[in-house]
This record gives C-alpha cells, sequence and structure tokens, in this order.
C-alpha cells in the first residue's frame, strides 16, 4: 500500500506521473527530504524532522518550507492509510521547475521493507567506507552541503550497494582522518556501559531524529548520553553498536569489516533495553 | 522552445508530468545525464557523448544504455526542433521506479539561454572554491562516484549560487591541495603560448567534450594539447583562461577571484582563434 499527498494536500495516485521532466529536484538533485516513522497513527519526531527540513532548506537557498502545510500534508497521508500499525512517509521539497520559482512537494507513505524489519530483529553487518572528508570542511566549505539531508544521494546509494557487492548489509561511513561519520542514512550510536554516543553534526553529517529520541529516553532512564566524536576503535570496544533511523529504529550492528563484533551477549541485552526505550519514547 | 522525447521515441508535452514520485532519479537523485549542443542539425561530439553516459551509467550500476535508442531519441528531437540555428538537448537516464529494474529516459531540447549566449561573449569572472576532495580520492573511493555525470548535482548548483552571491559568473572548483578540478558544469582550458592544458580526469573529474573536440582542433592547425595537473597559479600566469560546455562552447574567464587576469589582450585575440577552431571542428 501507498499514499501519496501533494502538499497543496490533493491526495493522488502514487502510480501516475505527476513531476515535470524539468523539475529540478529531478534534473539536479536539488531539493531535501525527510523519512518519517509512523507508529499507530502518530508521525514520530515529526517536529525534529521538520525542523531538519527548514533547516536543509535554508542550506540549499529554497523558499521557507511552511510547516503549517508540512503538518497537514503529514497528517492527511496518516488519514488516508488503512493498513498495518507501523509504516513511514518520505516528505520531498524540490526547487521545482526551472524558472518557475514554485517549489514541488509531496508526501508519500509507504511499507517499511521486509528486509529493513528483518534487520531489527536479527542485526546487520556493516563495513566501513571512506567518504573523503575532513571533520572541518563543513565549517570550511559550505556551500558542499555537508549536513544538508539533500535528494543528492547518488553516493549514498553507490556506497550501498558497494556493501551489496561485498556481502554486507549497511555502510558506516569514515572520515579521512578515520573519525567515524553515520551511515548513508542512519546515524551510529554506541554504547559503553551506562553511557550512549554518537558523533557531533559538526563534523558534517546529519543530526540524527532516532537517535535524539533514543538519547532523550535514556537519559530520562538514568544513562549518560554524550555527543562527541568517534573511532573505529571505540565501535569495536563498544559494548554494543546501532544505526538507527526513522525506518531501522534502532538496529543492531553485529559484525563490522567481516569481524563479529565482541560483547556480543552483552550488546543482545542491551539492544532488547534501547528498543524498548525507543519504542515508548513518542514526541 | 522545448521538445521531449522520452526514450522509446515518443514525442511528449514538457508541460505535462510524466515522472512517478518514486522515480530514484527524484528520489535519490539516482541517474546519469549529458547536454549536448545542437548546431545546425549537428548533435555535436554525440559518441563522445554517449561514451561518457555509459560510462557514467556504469559508474552507477546503471543497465547499459541503449545506443542506438539513444541515438534515435537525439535524432527525434532534431527533427521536431523547428526554430533557432543553435540549441540545446539534455538526455537524462534513471534508475527508474524502485523496485521495477526498468530505467527511465528521456532527451529534452531547450533554447541556450540568453545569460549563457551573453557570457560567450563577453567573458565571465569565476571564483575558486575548495571541492573538499583529493586528487587520489577516485581511485581510493569509488563509491563517491567522482567523474561521474550524475544527477546528483546539488553541490554544483550550491556552488553556482554562492558565486553568484560574491557577484561571480562562475566557479573553479579547487582540490584540497590548491589543484584545479573543474567548473560545477563546466571543464577549464588554459592557453600557454601555443600550447592549450586541461586537468587529467584522473584526479576525480569529468572528461570534458567540448575540450576534447577543442584540442583536436586546436592539435590539427600546430597547437600543442597537454592533459596534465594545474595549479591556481597556472591559472594567473597563462595567455588565456577558458571554461568549456556544451552550452557554454568556449567561455573566456576575464576576472579571477576579483581581480582582473593579467595578459587581456592576447587573452581576447586567443579567444577569437579557439571560437573559431571549436566552431568548425564538427564530429
Amino acid at each position: 500500500m501507498r499514499v501519496l499527498v501533494m502538499l497543496d494536500g490533493t491526495v493522488a495516485n502514487p502510480d501516475l506521473p505527476h513531476i515535470r521532466v524539468d523539475d529540478l529536484g529531478l534534473m539536479r538533485g536539488d531539493g531535501v527530504f525527510e523519512t518519517i516513522l509512523v507508529s499507530n497513527g502518530h508521525a514520530r519526531e515529526l517536529n525534529l524532522h521538520l525542523d531538519r527540513l527548514i533547516r536543509s532548506a535554508a542550506m540549499l537557498d529554497l523558499p521557507e518550507p511552511d510547516r503549517a502545510a508540512w503538518e497537514r500534508c503529514v497528517q492527511t497521508v496518516i488519514d488516508n492509510w488503512s493498513s498495518a500499525v507501523e509504516f513511514a512517509i518520505k516528505i520531498v521539497y524540490t526547487r521545482g521547475v526551472e524558472g518557475t520559482g514554485i517549489p514541488t512537494g509531496f508526501g508519500l507513505g509507504f511499507e517499511i521493507p521486509e528486509a529493513t524489519l528483518r534487520n531489527r530483529e536479527r542485526g546487520v553487518s556493516a563495513i566501513t567506507l571512506n567518504r573523503g572528508i575532513t571533520t572541518d570542511l563543513r565549517q570550511r566549505a559550505p556551500w558542499l552541503l555537508l549536513g544538508a539531508k539533500s535528494l543528492s544521494y547518488a553516493i549514498n546509494m553507490a556506497a550501498v550497494r558497494h556493501a551489496a557487492a561485498n556481502g554486507a548489509d549497511e555502510v558506516i561511513f569514515l572520515a579521512e582522518d578515520g573519525s567515524v561519520l553515520e551511515g548513508p542514512t542512519s546515524t551510529v550510536v554506541i554504547a559503553e556501559g551506562r553511557t550512549l554516543r554518537t558523533p557531533p553534526a559538526t563534523i558534517g553529517i546529519l543530526p540524527g531524529t532516532t537517535q535524539a529520541a533514543l538519547f532523550r529516553a535514556a537519559e530520562r532512564e538514568g544513562w549518560s548520553v554524550k555527543v562527541e566524536p568517534l573511532t573505529v576503535e571505540d565501535l569495536r570496544a563498544a559494548d554494543g553498536v546501532w544505526l538507527c533511523s526513522s525506518i531501522r529504529a534502532v538496529t543492531q550492528v553485529h559484525t563490522l569489516d567481516g569481524e563479529a563484533l565482541p560483547n556480543a551477549e552483552r550488546a543482545v541485552e542491551l539492544h532488547g533495553e534501547l528498543t524498548r526505550l525507543y519504542a515508548g519514547e513518542y514526541a
């Protein structure tokens, strides 16, 4: 099942074409997006997603997204969804047809892929891949749009294919100095005892919405949370490693670059706890 | 005037939607493109463009483009064009709708923008911007798709907006070590006496089709041509600097980072010669 709602509120048939060939979203990957998890009719972390959409749009000099219109669009997708307890909505906002200055926007509700749901249960193998950037590049070169969730994701998709060709499920990008960045479409989180850690957005990555919800819930239950740089050695030494995203929720990494991570028993135990924390954290 | 022809040969109305919202070209910037100059009914450097499209597609693991189908598509655009002596065709080839394995392809004929034609005559100002990569990154990290002409051009467009905000017409990207790379949608060429130079594709840039035609013509008329690394100092010391692309043809750079390039008189003289060489080089 899929539900398509245009930004103006029109419910449309997703099997028909709605985009012109000269839309800059298509021609130039010139636009931004978010993927939102809907659980029991509730769009999770909607405020964080819309905050991030608005920040990404500002980085691309797009017209400021109309927050109320996006809230209505998301709610209309939810109102028209009639099947599973859990699904996702991708919202897309492009520069529109060249020369018009009128952005294109829509929300597309879709089922969470079977493979993603399976990985949530079983965990995943990941490989590290060089993202070719330094951790100060975001500050030095804002035109490179590091930290904007743009539609220009060809590299992210190529990295995932590279992982699959090497028998792995997921990718963790590293900076040139070996710092841990993020997955192509996920945030890296590790546990060290009762502390959760994730790298800071300032090094050129996206602040995670699922990670933020998890940290909020964990903090309330007495965990420490730290947003600071991580190395591959930190991943190997951790009590557990996870990739967080709207559709993955909190997915455990059991194997890194072909080697099983140590502390497997402890990690599985923590996984149960983090999954419960995230599932209970509605905002 | 615009003419749209789908890859299957259908002539379509470009003012109507033809692309689904879940086309991966839109959702992920996951596809490749070329822009081809048509002069007097002849698609210039069509073989080089299709060679590059096929190479780009291979780098993105797209199904191999059907060369004959693309040749027919381009010819159908030309057959349906009835106005200016010169125009351009953008050909776009995406991964298509997720899960179908069926690529989307079309050619869109469009008029060359007035501003571009004016810049061909008057020359342009350019600023240098860091592209944040090292010149060996293409070899080290093929998943970063350096040298593929993908639809994920949000960075290229952001760089052009950054130039405009700083009062410049164009951008010349530099590597982290200061090596000259390319423009966001053009190739850098300089003249030193009777030698033309351009940087090699191996450092992570696109091999230029207009530059190739220019070099071929120049060589035949006794120029030397060199494909080797360039520095910003080389640009400043040159007898002339140009940005080459299908729509720009051979456009002169008169100002770099706010300073007029020296050798202006010599540069203008050479500009006339290079423009004539390129105009006469049909292949």
